[in-house]
């Protein structure tokens, strides 16, 4: 027994996997669920509840899996400032939202060796989380030494690395580069990430239209047209059908990039989609578009699409039909002031980020509310399903014996108010959600047997969060 | 407890669901897992196995939940003859095979009252099972009174019901009433279920092939052409999205078929689709086309198709993508000697149907032997989409709390033999699968917490297996 | 030469074809073009202009092939009513408008024999039209006796049979008849041509609506829903698929039906479809959707679309990529006193039709200024393709040498005001098209050499019209 | 009346255009068509015959307007040598086999100002040509002055430029350029013409098999793996549809590029493609994969494609569903000894080119004989569709009045064999069609009026063909 923790008893509340619901009590010994049962204290006459430490009564309410954000960038440094969220404010805030784990992704920036690059992150990290989080590695500088430190990646815990058809001159790779990644990607078994937009096009495009006076954040997103996503999407996708190499799609915004990505799907292709809740929710016209420079604290890429082309309601019905298989948040926070700012008068100098870490299970349960998603989907896309595609399962990702003892209780009856005064614990000066009213409600969080949430106080501690070594994706076969 | 059967524990096996798999102990009471432990005989200091009836050790062993097999027709009567598997030598088969639920299709006749048709077939199973069986409800006289009767079925634990588009002067429902059936779905939330074939010109098709003096069982499979079945299944979902009505259709052999099956789900529809091991196995040129009247044991509607065209292929992809969902039997016997023969001469006099009850979960498992589809995937398809499709979700298909004990001990490192004389419980004078060679075995089959199949004894008994009354699909919202 | 009409050059204008136009004379000489020739008076030092009887100066107007209109209904008995055009009213309407050819449908009614049929249409038609006239055969009652009959329709100068999917009771073919049709069509070469809606599911929505009060015109559209025409085409496709026969769907008005009929025209089949002006113009709203009765004037079916789901515009769209071949009206009027006022309080009872034989060149050549269409495609949608679809080219739909000459001078800048007492020829007490203003004029039409069309006056004269036999579909190699 | 060539009556033929066949008399007058004539030497009494110079008996024969090849390379240079065909010697072949005019392919090399490049062109054809010829203008250094001289290419007769995918370091445009060209094209109407692979992947290949030893041609067409023509015709397609630009995709050999056009035909776009001879006759097994250095007789690029996965019987399907539109032939001609083998151990120095020029009519002639396409296909494959693609029409393409005299009489009861010292004008050392046996024969060649084919005798001289200035494509609207 482990004695950080104790002996925890979850009694009475509804258990819900990503198939189906239970009434059931989970049973957790130090860090580590030991016994799911049938409700009742005792177990062949065994007091069960009289042998725990703690007891928590969750009825009428769920109990799931921890969340998993598959893509977060706590202090990323980008376009001469840096995503707001430390490691330690960031998975905090995540914790407050019933995310446990997160995979932030170590970046070998342009003349770095790769694994000068995930040390950097190991350091950042090391110590500072409230929760466990593991690496997908971007490789920003593709050439022989990074396509033979890619041989070692698995070894560190990394089972996945990224590329960028987008940011020529930064994180840019050409589809030579994305050619003998894939190689190595389908020898391998490690998880081709890819951001998924033609960066040469848009660059022509952000330059002209700067050039005809159109600098305001709105025109951020008329010089990332759908029509570049999806090229950038079907780009990938035959490279790595050519290669075979397994592919995973980032932050997903355009309806017609979904539709290259189940095509490919139907014919039988290891290829998968992510979205994140700004795409569902949010929109050109109505965000990017808000008045003056209001646009920029929603400037991000892919960027948010027209609400007029419904994009937004495509995106949901593709989470329900499995065309997209996860949502996570590409959290990348920056403060509209000494940040966002930076880009007044030039769209294309405002930091690219969001900030939603701490809302993506609520926000996602408003879909379970409307009809749009069952309860267990939610699950699926939240949790299990990010624990299957990651080489976490069996640890994270699931309620069961043996696993990380990472356990949210939801309150379906509960309420979130969302913004800077109410649930707000990222490190902005406002929330891209601002206003929004959710049912709902995060009651407890445990994080591998601990209680850092309840209700509503914090009783975790900066360093309560271990680095998770990750295997290959269970989806490759 | 349930004194019944006691307190069993399956120690030291790989519990293998449908999205992972855990090392953990699996603890009985009666007819009713308990608990779900980690593995070691001990929960807080309590020694759980001293405290268990029996002990069963699954060590190098998958522990997964009972197959389901969701369409069987026992002692059915077609074509002058009635399949020749009892509910009681069917269901013990199937229990030989794994499997531990069955739904077998009640018909309403002509003329008949829906009620009447239910009623039958009750009586044929009461007291007579191996294994638990629940009932869907075949409307073949769809009348004003069979509607109002279907507002009932519910009520009596039938969740679905069952149209043909073939079969004309038989089992054929033609569009007007697949409408106002399709109308009662969509309002009642029974799944309606399909078998599409386009039976007008196929009936016209068999008539002049005979006059042409092509009378073998080969023409079976010329006489249903693909163009009917994917003419029948376009048809069948067009009714459905007029409607809102959920669709599920059955025995799915053309890879066109499937297209439009997936078709219709990309764009959010609630339709689904089976298939059964002959279509993925078999072919028309090498069973159908068999020499003289051999090829009268793989007479099926619809039918096998041609490997030439690549239906087989496909269809495997299609379990992969989940373009198809489960993998039923369409279990319907016959004997060649006094059923089968009734068609010598012409084909179309042929009883049809095939015998696989017992070796679904065997034969499926090849899959995943050849890499096809993974372990996860095999118990998805064979356990846990059944139960959530067909309302059974909780008390069948899934091993945790609460959950009826319907567990298999399968060993990936056994073996089986198929054939008259070897693995075969069918009541048939012959197998369809006669000499395929099955890495694994079935080595232990609980029914509700009883043993009652244990390496190659049989221990249960006629009347083991209860009526189950189903709840709504698990995916219709 | 023939005494009839002598000798007439049409001088001075651009001749278009469905390939591209070219400033040049056309030569008459009687009832045929003799000659294509550069522009001025003379070949090889001779005189022809001196040489003509007629000199008919075409300067800044275009000369293009008669009008065929693919498909009409003159006199047809319909609901207890007949269209209110007569052979003789009906194609004089043509004329005005540029039409001078048309194929109507000759009715087989149930009991009746196929050329029982056709003679009577060849009665009601002969001596009374204004220009030359075909026949496609409907087959009312498809029977052994109908399809022995039709293996003498070539003979008689009928190339095309149509069947109805739709009218149970009245015109309906079942599947079964359908696909003995189709195998005929498939061995004689004799086009199938199709009413593509699902009319048994229609007619248990009609009496739903009905039954719910839901009287008004406006229903008619609701109860022929989308799906069920999109159906019925995929249905039709199927089966030709299966038989080889040659397909042809008439007044296409679903955008869902086109996405069908060029799925199957991609894949190498012969399917062909016609749209008519009323599907590419109007709209259930608007129109069906009438206040009062008003509706009730463009109650035809197919019915008109919805404009908000974008029918309309998909359709000119499929005009301009082939996906749609051609343009026909489907004419057949009535008045709205005593005839479509039978169906006050029953939407179900008014006479399904509209009538447009006058305005189709008109009403297309606006896709022509509004540039959704080439100039050369308007010639190839409403002459050149009819007369290749339906075995008239070179005789009909081409100017060229050895062609009857049936010729109209289009002015580009003339104005149409259509409307009662405005330009409608047309024997109804109405116009479905009152108010259209169009852009271009049929200055003057010629019909084999006569001119029976001279800017406002009728120079033609009953009985001028003849009989035309077809051939074979230039398309089905 | 021209002195230069007379007057000439091509009598008794069958004329046949892209949309059908008449039986009538050509009447040429210098250099031009100036009439179309009923059969018989006679009209309105004048005897055209008798005031003839020549009269061409075309009895049992067609006459079609000459082919247009739209797509040659005559002296190009190419990996340190040059297509061996001049100007001379590639037109004169052209000629014997019926095609009388082409447009060849001015270079812009990279360093070079884009008229440099035209200018080169034109003196290398000027007095040269056997037969009339246009330009296409290749850019091959996108740069600022090469987008200014591009608004001046359609004063210049060139309405068309080409850009490259493929070649980096030669011809290749990435993106960004492709981006700028596109959007001069939309404004201008200038066609884009575009060599869809992606080269920068092609080069990764074919540096890693090269280092594996696999030097043969048949690897060739290994590195040129399908994936790479679909990825980029795909997203040539994307960047089009997102500046407007009309595409047209040359040479187009794999199956799955020409269902990325008809998608986007099918979505309304101005999207074109061609294929040629070799891609539909030829294959990489048999071909390129022809035993030791064989294959290099066959190398271009696109490469041949895999017979074993029926690209070629897709392109003969694409032929006729319109989803191609015309046939050109790359012609770019390569001797085995002295080019060709400067690629013996190493397939990437193989100069890239199949010589057709002379056999276009007479193979796809085979395809009118095998009943894969119509007669009028035919032509409007080879001469009318190229003709409105290119800005020629009316000239060229099409046998009416005001068109240049280039016709040619074409008799089908003919036969043709090809192969070196049969058959064969090209200044090359072999055949690439060595052994093909044609059912039809080009009897009689006219070029602008002058007979510079009769039988087996060439009439023609150096210098009778002219430069032909173009004009915007009449697909544009």
């Amino acid at each position: 027994m482990s004695t950080r923790v104790g002996r925890t008893l979850i009694r009475g509340g509804t258990v819900v996997s990503s198939t189906g619901r239970s009434e059931a009590d989970v049973l957790i010994d130090g860090e580590t669920i030991v016994a799911v049962l049938a409700p009742g204290s005792t177990i062949l006459g065994f007091d069960v509840a009289a042998s725990a430490d703690r007891v928590i009564d969750a009825t009428g309410k769920y109990v799931i899996p921890g969340g998993i954000d598959a893509h977060t960038h706590m202090e990323l440094p980008f376009g001469g400032t840096a995503a707001s969220d430390t490691f330690e404010t960031g998975t905090r805030a995540a914790a407050w939202g019933g995310t446990t784990t997160i995979i932030d992704f170590a970046v070998q920036s342009y003349g770095q060796r790769v694994f000068d690059g995930l040390a950097t992150w190991h350091e950042k990290a090391a110590g500072n989380c409230a929760i466990d989080y593991g690496f997908h590695q971007i490789i920003g500088d593709l050439n022989a030494d990074s396509l033979q430190a890619m041989d070692g990646l698995l070894d560190e815990g990394v089972s996945s690395f990224k590329l960028f058809m987008a940011y020529p001159g930064v994180f840019y790779s050409d589809d030579a580069q994305i050619l003998r990644a894939m190689q190595k990607s389908a020898k391998t078994g490690l998880m081709t990430m890819m951001h998924a937009e033609n960066g040469p096009a848009i660059d022509v495009l952000v330059g002209q239209l700067l050039a005809e006076g159109k600098t305001d954040p709105y025109y951020h997103g008329i010089a990332r047209a759908w029509q570049l996503e999806e090229e950038a999407t079907h780009r990938a996708i035959m490279l790595a059908d050519l290669t075979g190499a397994p592919l995973y799609v980032v932050h997903v915004s355009a309806k017609q990039a979904v539709a290259q990505l189940a095509a490919a799907r139907s014919r039988g292709k290891n290829v998968f989609g992510e979205t994140c809740p700004q795409y569902l929710y949010l929109s050109l016209e109505e965000n990017l578009g808000a008045p003056g420079f209001e646009g920029a604290k929603w400037v991000c890429s892919t960027p948010l699409r027209s609400r007029a082309e419904g994009h937004q309601e495509e995106l949901w019905q593709s989470l329900r039909t499995n065309e997209l298989q996860l949502v996570s948040t590409d959290h990348c926070p920056f403060c509209m002031k000494g940040q966002k700012d930076l880009g007044l008068g030039d769209f294309s100098k405002i930091p690219n980020g969001i900030g939603s870490v701490e809302h993506r299970l609520d926000l996602l349960y408003q879909g379970v509310v409307e009809g749009r998603i069952t309860l267990e989907r939610w699950v699926e896309l939240t949790s299990t399903t990010p624990a299957r595609m990651f080489g976490l399962y069996g640890t994270k990702g699931v309620i069961q014996p043996g696993a990380d003892a990472d356990v949210v209780v939801y309150d379906p009856a509960g309420h979130t108010s969302i913004g800077v005064g109410k649930t707000h614990h990222m490190n902005m000066d406002h929330s891209a959600w601002e206003g929004y009213e959710i049912d709902g409600h995060v009651d407890t969080v445990l994080s591998r047997g601990k209680v850092i949430v309840d209700g509503n106080s914090y009783l975790g501690a900066k360093g309560d969060g271990r680095y998770l070594p990750r295997g290959l994706s269970q989806y490759l076969t």
